[in-house]
């Protein structure tokens, strides 16, 4: 195959006499991989294009300015202070050369025995070009921010301008994907919409703000039980938010949303939550690249026609008689499968035999604004203030780092208490940021990009 | 005077009968202005580019990743909420047509009867280009993320490369600029060095990173006591900080620092705290403008041949036998200017006589990194560790907002015993920040920009 990238020093790493893994992607699976390896008797090079983890069940938290960055995301090398065989780099991957177990990055190239991708999903337009340009996803803590900033920046020209029309457009939002992060973001928002907006604007009435959370299914949290959906739904109608169901987005110009039934709804703020397609560097066979631009795996998670190339977390997809489709694309899914690999080549590579990967379902938990959730835990499936407990307690748990933890905890203790948020203040002009900062869908197909980064580097 | 501005709409305001006072910048002239006119009669306009207020002192603890930038800026609609008389548009002021009483903005124009500018100062480079180009000032929240990001995105290169000069480079640290921004960030940067990065790059010595603090007086701090001048130089020696006094920076390429004697230093981080001007929108008469790019004013604050102009902070310049050069350019003159000016407004308004603006000094402090500092107050000059005590507690008392107090006091307190600092994450590629977000000369004297954030606005 041949290869495109351009930067071909090699990565500076000890030279050990160890098997190499190298990791891509410090996200649930990722970590959860490489702190089941440390002591282990390998080298472990974690990559990743960011020097942190992201904590993403709670961005659409700092997009409504709940929870500022910093407490949802947290350094690798925080996280691997300690690890004697973890080294960890900062780059983008761009290429896999299997034939050579080369790895090539926008910082240069290195070699691998085991190769494991856990890189994750990005937004899915599903080639929507409008809504793509005009419009923000949210997966990325960057998109957070960006949302964050186009919203107050909205609020604020919605005080500048006189044209009532336009002002309305600026105020209204619409959420496309009734899925969790739709769902979670819609009910902050009818949250802020009702108790900041008449603190901060006094010039606007707080029903200036019209909020839509457009779903193409006939309900809410389609992957949860039908008594979660219809108390979901419930409880977005209270908070005054307009849901609507078999409705799908068809365009969007930046002020006007179309959607397939013909309906125009104003709005200036479009945040899309309604699809993920995986994203991997290029030179995997293109036999093993599956449905949502996933990588089929056996039931060893390894990718199917490489022999030391493996996938876990959103981009595996283990295809068997019990899961067609492969595993749910959630935070425990990623972590089970981290932890299962952990063992798996430590077994490998010791010769030892291991078995299958099994997925154990823990159940799901999603809020909608304060005070109010519902949660499917196995046979039993409830909603209201106790499973808005317990959605609280299990995240403020599985958030990296003791001074997250505290950090988050102080804000929703406050906001419990007071809905005041934390400053709410446009630190970047989203527009710009969400061009320069997010991930790209190209992020591994070019290398332009990375090549700029590189320069800005070494020219920095 | 022709007029250059395009976007002439009005911007939206209530309509009174009241005398409408137009302040520019909710920096500290202009926050304690606007708080001694609530519930008077008049009309308060505030207009400011950024939606927040920043508190300079503390920006070094931003760019060394001691404190989130979230915890020293301030939403101004929280600052003022509740001043019925008080209006905030986010507006960057691009300008004046005097003879009209009309103020240009890039969302729009308004009409004043007052115009109050309280616009500040911005980096100074004294036309080095090249060391523009390649380093960064520290006059924006902006900035301070900006030196984050290039010293964190630096030192994961230096993991990268094996090249030992270039390795070198990225980790050597170049501050020019010895009054209190640079001694402070020096002092800061040192203790880093020392307790934060053997813990986070265990791969290099932390002999691996120097710094260097270019001053081109033979004093740091020269605005002080020779006792504190000398005490400081002590403190940073102590802490392995390289000082160069009488020397000034000539030259520099992104990655060699070159100095007026011919000195060399290899270095990819340079920030430059050595100078500022004064920075303020089109339309002012030639005359008022004097050294520093300040507004020369009479005793009452008002601008040279501007009747209903004022200038506050650190733009205006009170030239008398007392003050040949103008007030000190920091927050007790631009506070006591902001107060000041408020009576003298009313009393104006009222057509009562008023006194003459007097400036009462307080008193300087520094800080050298953890539990050193140095105080002038008066007669009384010392260093130490009490006056670092006292130097935490009079910038936590002058911080805006319970909660920002907690952040920043709930910061030091852990850091003050574990040396430990808030999370080292790069959320944005510096050098592009620095170009999109920070503020640039040309702020006030182009409309591209401003006009492509309306854009961005609009296109939302």
């Amino acid at each position: 195959m041949e290869n495109t990238c351009k930067i071909t020093d090699l990565i500076c790493l000890p030279d050990t006499k160890l098997p190499r893994v190298v990791v891509v992607g410090g996200g649930f699976a990722g970590l959860a991989l490489v702190e089941g390896l440390k002591k282990r008797n390998v080298q472990v090079v974690l990559i990743d294009k960011n020097n942190f983890h992201q904590f993403q069940p709670l961005f659409y938290q700092v997009a409504t300015s709940a929870l500022e960055p910093d407490s949802i995301v947290f350094p690798i090398r925080k996280q691997i202070s300690g690890y004697k065989n973890v080294q960890f780099r900062l780059a983008e991957v761009v290429e896999i050369e299997p034939s050579r177990n080369l790895l090539f990055t926008n910082k240069g190239k290195l070699t691998y025995d085991y190769l494991i991708l856990a890189t994750g999903t990005t937004t899915n337009f599903f080639g929507l070009e409008n809504v793509e340009k005009n419009s923000l996803g949210m997966k990325d803590i960057r998109d957070s921010l960006n949302i964050r900033h186009m919203m107050l920046q909205n609020l604020e020209q919605a005080a500048i301008t006189c044209d009532d029309e336009e002002r309305d457009a600026l105020t209204n939002f619409v959420i496309v994907g009734g899925g969790p992060a739709g769902v979670e973001m819609a009910g902050a928002l009818a949250e802020f919409c009702r108790y900041i907006l008449p603190k901060d604007y006094p010039e606007y009435p707080s029903s200036i703000m019209k909020i839509y959370l457009v779903e193409a299914m006939d309900e809410l949290l389609g992957a949860m039980s039908d008594k979660a959906s219809e108390k979901t739904l419930e409880y977005l109608k209270n908070l005054d938010v307009e849901v609507l169901l078999n409705e799908a987005v068809s365009d969007y110009d930046g002020k006007v949303v179309q959607t397939k039934s013909g309906k125009m709804l104003l709005a200036r703020n479009l945040v899309w939550t309604a699809g993920v397609k995986g994203q991997f560097p290029k030179g995997i066979s293109k036999e093993s690249i599956v449905k949502g631009n996933r990588l089929k795996t056996n039931g060893y998670l390894q990718v199917d026609g490489h022999k030391n190339i493996y996938a876990i977390g959103d981009i595996a997809a283990l295809i068997s008689e019990a899961t067609p489709k492969g595993h749910p694309q959630v935070a425990q899914t990623a972590i089970q499968q981290g932890k299962y690999l952990a063992e798996m080549l430590t077994d490998l590579i010791d010769d030892k035999p291991s078995k299958q990967f099994k997925y154990k379902d823990k159940g799901s938990l999603a809020t909608v604004g304060k005070r109010r959730a519902v949660a499917d835990l196995g046979k039993l499936k409830f909603g209201g203030y106790f499973a808005w407990l317990l959605w609280s307690v299990v995240h403020l748990m599985s958030i990296s780092g003791f001074r997250n933890k505290l950090l988050v905890g102080f804000n929703w203790v406050i906001s419990y208490f007071t809905y005041e948020k934390s400053n709410r203040v446009i630190i970047r002009n989203f527009k710009q940021s969400s061009h320069i900062d997010s991930p790209s869908d190209e992020q591994f197909g070019t290398l332009e990009k990375s090549e700029n980064m590189q320069k800005t580097k070494i020219d920095a």
